[in-house]
């Protein structure tokens, strides 16, 4: 070739959020990576900046939500309603963002401006050895195949020098933003769920008011218009305002407004009440429309995500969390098709699953909006869907016919992030997997967890070091399958565990399928992958931690995960009358345990019930998936 | 004068964590500062490491917490002990290291090298204009009184360059450790209160074992010798093994032993069970005896305190958690001096609320040791100690004749710092204090609050953004009294609410007696100290948060401190019963409301009832030890 060419696993364009979490995933897991951006600087002030509960749970597994907390930003626990009254505006009630029927541990969005979340992505990918370049473009790009295992041509110039740069690669990822280059050259069309477009103000400022929710997230509806308040770090207070709507007569999408005059038109919402400014850090006005792109991908090498995906109001805070599991969903599926784990067949659930939950944040951004402007939640409806139970039971029960505290309920659920479910497929179970063993455990009738969610979260003991632990972020986001062995009361359960883990050390299970080469050099202090990088287990015994022993009491290949054997012996408020809380929140007895396999994503796989055929129910399921054969049929050690 | 001499605030010698918090608080609050230490760098390996639950709720307060946390240093809940058996050893038992009948937020210990520590509290200096020069030592002082305002001079030499410095000091404070130059100079005596000394081997190392207990406190007596394992950050762990006691007969306090002999006495004890080191980071090998400095001050200008003023075995891993509280009781006394609001009387009061401490430290260190060598509890003894409520009654009167269970727990009160208690002084409120006030409220009859002791944490909803948040560290160590209104029920007692705050607005109370002098300056933004630098206020009111308006139930001075209003509406494990938990804690009802005053350490100074002569109760309190004399007699406004 005449030409030098660099060779990449993955050329991502964009450092926004989604471009950022899937940089940060695949450099930590050791790819390597052309990492692009056409601006200068990361994002200097304002854009999104709300994290879902969900999400922060997300940040810290990834062990980046210390340094979000160490910036110190405002906290929303509950959202404010106020209405036209005699006197301006008043009060019509209040709801929390995030409500106790909702088993979350951080149950409030935190609020920090995109560019210093950008800025910890970004050191996480520098101390691994990543980068991002800047202000480098995409010019072109064509999966020409010409060679098989990096199929994608890629051109680059740099924006201010010009100087061009062409690479090959194994994927290209689009995190560009709602223009997109690469979406526009593949021909993907955006749908339009909702013909109806808006032109935005958002401003970001420090005011002085004596206005009481300027603190919390309000939505404020006068007879001389409406805004959205929602707090920020530094004493800031963000402002939107719905400049003009399509529905209007005189709809013109490049309608514009100063600065001066979204805070004249703000002070005459908020009447009776004043509000001044002290500064203005940020003010921009944009025209949106809700749209979806039709495909995520055309041959599963060129994919798209985040905002070049999904397009929507800004009201119900969504675009940078989705954008996160975006990213996160695409990372672990490429890593395990490229370390050699998976079979390429697992790339299209990246396209069903987070099409999926952009197509639901449509529906929910229309119902959210209609739910706003129709009526207020009466102050008895708000407290009976907060005294809601986890389960649905309660509301279904004895309020079946309320529609109001069903649509709330969802949209709690949604906004919080804890609303994603992934639908049944190779990866999450149902019974229409292929994998058909009695064994597996299905929702409601075995279990409370269901496929394509999350993790139940359930504090528990650490037995080595007596630590009380959140058990859903004991095991980091690594890649690896996360295997909860729930041995129920170890006495009962010992033959089953041990035919288990027996079946774990067979050459040809799932588990020795994939042992890591390096297994016989492997540190005595490795907590996670001491035997395979796609697996890492943790057990936990229904049991006061000062009765358990780990080496004698549990078959070798557990105890080898020494640092992830737990004790449930932590009362819990959501089940006080249970020992053992966390199996009790799994809907799991002491009686009889189970393996709850954990996607990398910490959604639910499968759950199957610790017995005897337990092993040969897993190979069968990751059998659905892996890019070889496993199972009792091969030849055995 | 022919030599040019600078003037400082305080000169503080020793850059270990009594000096480097000291000057934290100093440098904060805007002191000029000279702050030296005689080694070129900070401690690079070793020393002490453990930070109590009630060390980490100051640092907290400081700010200083998440830093900490961010070098994820190992978390110590229990204690296991392990004695003799045919096999070798075998664990006897294991016992909480901060048990719940004690309310604290952290109850833990928290392990990580002095090193990191001291480097948090530098970075917090220079981020405030502070400093410390290296390598510097005094070489001589004197309170010559020869300037009225800066009395002492101090001689300070550059260790390397030989260079000299004098500068004049209202303060000199030696934090040097247990080898004081200061101490010597002033001929101040170290009394010994156990006459036994030690040489004790300390090692820092990372081992592969499968001892089970590796990542616990642990104990361990054999018939080959005894030693203590303690957990560390980085897999490593902490060994202390006691090589030589006076009472031995060939006791030799110069006696030693290498690296490689501590090894292998660890191997000996530690049979059946093997220990295989890695690495050795850090070992060192230090004779200590008991010893309590006799004076902490001659003059109430040069101090001394940490390590200079007590020493003890490592054992019970007090010392640095001593050096933080010492050092926080006088800076703020300083601050209080310095910035004119109280009389130069109260400084007294440092070395008899910090030498009782160490006595009591000095006491305990000697029955901590009798508790361990003399028998090990059983099961059931820590089993009921560990139930025992977080009043004594339990334990008192069920269990009065088990004289261990009560030194289990006053030794629990003791190592986890909350065992604190000072005396009655002119700060802590007793009957005996010269402020008669029929409405100063005591332990036990009218509340749970001991002054003199740390405010019992409650969690509580603030009321302006709906944060859940800690009440006891809401107001952070930033010099001012705290002081908490807690209204009980609004609508019974507006009127003593509103009398109240009358009286703080007469120009003669204690409040308006210190008003800021840039009052109308303040900024809008000012959470803390909008009225003056030496009060916050914080109303704590028995009701539902969506049932509370600021500016409309509260009297405007109290109304001003938006950010510091809270809804005592959660529920609380310890309080099941209780509609407003954090009243209830406190030994309050809803129907009667009370103010309790906090020192600016988070010690309680006084509870009075809130009625119609509150302030002047607390006019008569602060008349104790303020500079001027407040309170209705001086000429009203």
């Amino acid at each position: 070739m005449s030409e030098q060419v660099d060779w990449y696993d993955i050329v991502i364009v964009g450092a926004g959020p989604v471009g950022l979490t899937l940089s940060t995933c695949l450099t930590r897991w050791g790819y390597k990576i052309k990492h692009i951006d056409n601006r200068a600087e990361p994002t200097p002030t304002g854009r999104a900046d709300g994290i879902q509960p969900r999400s922060l749970d997300l940040l810290r597994n990834m062990g980046l939500k210390r340094k979000i907390m160490a910036h110190e930003p405002a906290k929303v626990y509950e959202v404010a309603f106020w209405d036209p009254s005699a006197e301006g505006i008043a009060r019509s009630g209040t709801w929390a963002s995030c409500p106790k029927f909702i088993d979350a541990r951080y149950p409030f969005t935190t609020l920090l401006h995109q560019g210093l979340i950008e800025r910890i992505f970004i050191e996480d990918i520098q101390k691994h050895g990543g980068n991002i370049h800047r202000p480098w473009t995409i010019t072109g790009f064509c999966n020409d195949g010409k060679d098989k295992t990096y199929p994608v041509e890629v051109s680059l110039k740099h924006v201010e020098r010009g100087e061009i740069e062409k690479v090959r690669t194994k994927y290209l990822f689009s995190g560009e933003g709602a223009r997109s280059f690469v979406r526009e050259k593949l021909g993907i069309k955006i749908s339009h769920k909702d013909p109806i477009s808006h032109v935005w103000g958002v401003m970001d400022g420090v005011v002085r008011t004596d206005f009481p929710d300027i603190k919390m997230k309000c939505t404020i509806h006068s007879d001389s218009g409406s805004i959205m308040v929602i707090p920020r770090e530094n004493n800031m207070v963000r402002l939107y305002i719905q400049i003009a709507s399509s529905t209007d007569k005189d709809w013109n999408p490049r309608k514009t407004a100063t600065a001066e005059e979204v805070q004249r038109y703000a002070e005459k919402i908020m009447k009776p009440y004043f509000i001044d400014w002290d500064h203005v850090e940020w003010y921009s006005v944009y025209p949106i429309g809700q749209g979806i792109a039709e495909k995520y991908t055309l041959d599963e090498r060129i994919f798209l995500g985040g905002d070049v995906c999904h397009t929507h109001s800004p009201k119900a805070g969504q675009g940078m969390n989705t954008a996160f599991l975006d990213a996160v969903n695409l990372a672990w599926k490429i890593h395990l098709v490229e370390s050699g784990f998976a079979s390429r067949s697992v790339l299209s659930t990246y396209e069903s699953e987070r099409r999926k939950v952009a197509a639901n944040l449509l529906d929910f951004d229309a119902k959210y909006a209609a739910l706003f402007s129709q009526r207020q939640p009466s102050a008895r409806e708000v407290g009976l869907a907060n005294k809601a139970s986890a389960t649905d039971s309660d509301v279904t029960d004895h309020h079946k016919d309320n529609e109001f505290i069903k649509a709330f309920k969802d949209s709690c659920e949604f906004t919080s992030g804890y609303g994603v479910a992934y639908n049944p497929n190779l990866f999450n179970w149902s019974p229409a997997h292929r994998s058909k063993s009695q064994l597996f455990l299905s929702y409601p009738e075995h279990t409370t967890l269901r496929t394509g969610r999350i993790l139940i979260p359930a504090t528990v003991t650490r037995v080595v070091d007596a630590n009380v632990v959140h058990l859903e972020q004991e095991i980091p986001l690594n890649g690896s399958f996360r295997l909860y062995i729930f041995t129920g009361d170890l006495a009962e359960n010992s033959k089953a565990l041990k035919d288990f883990s027996d079946h774990l050390t067979k050459k040809s299970s799932f588990y020795s399928s994939f042992l890591r080469e390096d297994i016989d050099q492997v540190s005595y202090h490795e907590r996670h992958n001491p035997h395979s990088r796609f697996f890492t287990l943790a057990t936990v015994i229904a049991a006061r931690r000062d009765s358990i022993d780990i080496s004698s009491m549990l078959p070798p290949v557990l105890a080898r995960y020494r640092n992830h054997v737990y004790a449930d012996d932590v009362w819990d408020q959501r089940v006080p009358n249970s020992n053992a809380a966390a199996h009790a929140k799994m809907g799991l007895t002491e009686g009889s345990g189970a393996v709850i396999v954990v996607r990398p994503d910490a959604y639910v796989g499968c759950i199957v019930r610790l017995s005897k055929g337990t092993g040969t129910a897993l190979d069968e399921y990751f059998n659905a998936f892996t890019s070889k054969e496993v199972g009792s049929h091969r030849s055995q050690l």
